[in-house]
């Protein structure tokens, strides 16, 4: 187990975080009844809170807190939210940390609404802010984050993914935003554009790392601890590293068959006959040691920046996304 | 019949849209396969482009058309089509101008994320031309046109619309985006605040008069021109200005008997029955006459403008949207 948990981590800065809720909050705040009850339903569901902690621990490092940190972090955490309430509708999800979603409660029309609404909330913030570096980078990263979803939608159309491929939808779809997140942190800090790069770097190497362990836990996690039955993206026919690696050290027959079981509709996908197949041809060992490499590139990004408690959380932080069971 | 519709108008200025049209093809290139795909789809479905229009005339009127005025229509373009993709999912429907919907031909989850990267890149061009006016006004928009709508779902479920609400809710939803494109226009071509405001008036009362337009002609349109069955605002609950009026105006045993066949589910509910209270109740006349106000003011805040081609155009467009019969 990894030295410091998320929970650990944020600590570490609390009452910047608590300072970062109360803004939130108040962010959120809408004269249309039923927006102020939807908004106060997402509050409801405290996440990890990743990307604002993300945000502050990026100014801590680069220079330290000030308001435009809490107005990236609330920019961010904004564009995340409505990124979620959208992705529930497109997945047709049930449920979200545990409680229902909102388009299970509202129906989508109201979530795809809601997830506009969020989203125009950021961007006017960051207007009414004068922000104009962190609307730069957020409207880039909405639309890698779309194209990379579409790219991976796509792709799972014709299950022909390939390395290169993949690499491009994880830094589109997952990636972007973390490094956005700790590029805006340090922006709010500093003008230095070295340290701006730094932790643009460092967000990014953090995220594929991030993203690369999560298709491992798809395939191998504990059911118990993710709460959701393994080999989700198999039956998505989502092909991620871990499968990528195997197909192409496998004999051909091999792998022909197990695209050839991936081909079905989803209920009468082997899950099993994958993951067993993945396993026997070093295809988590591969991605195991490709999302460490990531993870070591991320701490080497941090080494222009003197020792301190925000650069060992930063740190752990690379190595935690590696080796969580959950 | 009104002296010029639509075309006729748009014909004044037919180099200058030409010019847009390539600077708005230019805009929608994308190195994601899928993406080109669904913008040349979108492309081929060439629309009436009322927002470039009106930028475009707004500019004539204020000063001139200038490069930031190509760049603001096809930043209303962009959020405008995003709007229409995003519509038709939480609409389910299955076709748009003639074509089948993006949600039909690729599925709701490609529709939701091609709407999120349209509007990103609306964003992401006026962030690169620098046009930070135009991205306060359109954020601001963007989230008044998702309250409108969130507000609009909220009081169709509860059946009690009043007239107050009625007009927030098309401010919000539909005339918001027309006194943007007039105001984002205006500021292209002007700093003249005076002239500014003017624009922006005139959009906002003209898109008051369409929407009240639209609601009339759902109800006592001609079913041939419309191109769909009248009294689909009846069965989608929606309470429009000429009902508001005639429930107002009628005996409240007779209100009361239509709102019970409203609470009715959609294919239960008698529409005729509706629409002939209405009729009877002196709705249609009266929303006629609010309607009619509306694009007299519209007119009216053009009066600070001198006379030219693009005035008199700006006038007929006004009287255009309330005399028109789909």
């Amino acid at each position: 187990m990894p030295k410091r948990n998320i929970s650990d981590i944020s600590h570490l800065i609390d009452e910047d975080l608590k300072h970062f809720n109360e803004q939130f909050k108040h962010s959120l705040k809408s004269k249309v009844a039923i927006v102020d009850l939807i908004t106060r339903y997402i509050l409801k569901q405290k996440g990890k809170k990743v990307r604002p902690l993300l945000v502050l621990l990026s100014s801590k490092i680069a220079g330290g807190v000030s308001e435009r940190s809490y107005r990236g972090a609330i920019l961010v955490e904004l564009l995340h939210t409505a990124t979620l309430v959208h992705d529930d509708v497109v997945d047709s999800a049930e449920t979200r940390r545990s409680f229902p979603s909102i388009n299970a409660v509202w129906k989508n029309k109201i979530a795809v609404l809601m997830g506009d609404y969020l989203l125009a909330r950021g961007l006017m913030q960051a207007v009414d802010g004068s922000d104009f570096d962190f609307l730069k980078v957020i409207t880039n990263t909405v639309k890698r984050m779309s194209e990379g979803e579409l790219l991976q939608t796509s792709k799972t159309r014709k299950l022909n993914n390939d390395e290169e491929t993949y690499f491009r939808i994880i830094s589109d779809k997952t990636a972007s935003l973390l490094s956005t997140c700790c590029e805006v942190g340090a922006r709010a800090a500093t003008v230095d554009e070295n340290k701006i790069n730094a932790m643009k770097e460092y967000g990014e190497n953090l995220g594929i790392a991030f993203q690369i362990r999560d298709d491992i836990l798809d395939l191998v996690g504990s059911k118990t601890l993710l709460g959701k039955p393994l080999g989700g993206d198999i039956k998505e026919k989502k092909i991620t590293l871990p499968l990528i690696y195997a197909l192409k050290n496998s004999s051909s027959d091999n792998a022909k068959s197990v695209i050839k079981t991936m081909k079905q509709s989803e209920s009468k996908i082997d899950v099993n006959y994958v993951i067993e197949f993945v396993k026997k041809n070093g295809g988590i060992e591969y991605a195991d040691k490709v999302a460490k490499e990531y993870s070591s590139k991320a701490i080497q990004n941090l080494s222009i920046f003197e020792n301190s408690e925000y650069k060992s959380a930063l740190e752990d932080l690379a190595l935690f996304v590696v080796e969580r069971t959950k």
